[in-house]
């Protein structure tokens, strides 16, 4: 058995166990140097966390387990495709390689909104279902400005 | 001075104290029922987590204090427009409403990826500059069969 098939089971594993254990049924691994470093499970109604996805979870552990925001060099397996959210997560944590067994429109037919999230994140803003308005934009860049002069910076 | 004006400028007041702090220039609040219920600012560095954006952390903050996953009726006040990890996050919370600052080319100006986020999302999976495969599909669909025939979910 391949190692990718090998951590994809133990992320499907832990998506069936969270069902008997009350949460959604997503289960994620992140593996670094052929090694598990972090496991979880969709923990959003049992935490009241609606970011608490598998995915999410387990690279907030990876990265306290390793102290640093930057997982490069590290693979996730999920037991379902990133939605939208944990997608987002996955680039900002230098993330290369995922795989992934279910995917959209597999979520979709068990009830979760992953495709609609996906279909509304490539519109404009105005053009969504959920309101979005701009205000102050100049008193916003300030900040920005403000972050540019800034010495010495930890970019991420 | 509008409310919304109100609350935008403490979300961006949040954002410039977060970089005195040690933190990325980013502030986010909640506002429910015309009371503040969060307020974030970005902790990504200083806190070594990736999914550390103020969006995020009010998210959860607010969940926290309210007891439920489901933030319908609360507004999100943000100084720069919500990356597409922390638009995933205000879906599945249920926020219906969003007014932000400056924007995802304002923030790509000051050395932040959201814009690229942006257009990796769109892609098929396969086409990204991230690995991602498939593995392990009809293993992973079992998972949604035990969820669909699961009674008395908490549908989120």
């Amino acid at each position: 058995m391949s190692n990718d098939r090998l951590y994809i089971l133990k992320a499907i594993e832990l998506a069936s166990a969270s069902i008997s254990d009350g949460g959604g049924p997503f289960g994620a691994v992140i593996v670094k140097d052929d090694k598990i470093i972090a496991e979880a499970s969709n923990r959003v109604v049992t935490t009241n966390d609606p970011t608490a996805h598998a995915e999410i979870l387990a690279i907030r552990q990876a990265s306290a387990l390793l102290h640093t925001h930057d997982l490069n060099g590290c693979t996730l397996y999920s037991s379902c495709e990133p939605c939208p959210m944990c997608l987002g997560a996955i680039y900002w944590s230098g993330i290369k390689k995922v795989v992934f067994a279910c995917d959209r429109n597999d979520a979709e037919k068990a009830g979760f909104s992953d495709r609609l999230i996906y279909s509304e994140i490539v519109l404009q803003p105005h053009e969504r279902i959920i309101s979005f308005t701009r205000e102050a934009e100049n008193e916003g860049k300030k900040v920005f400005r403000q972050w540019d002069e800034l010495e010495n910076k930890i970019p991420y």
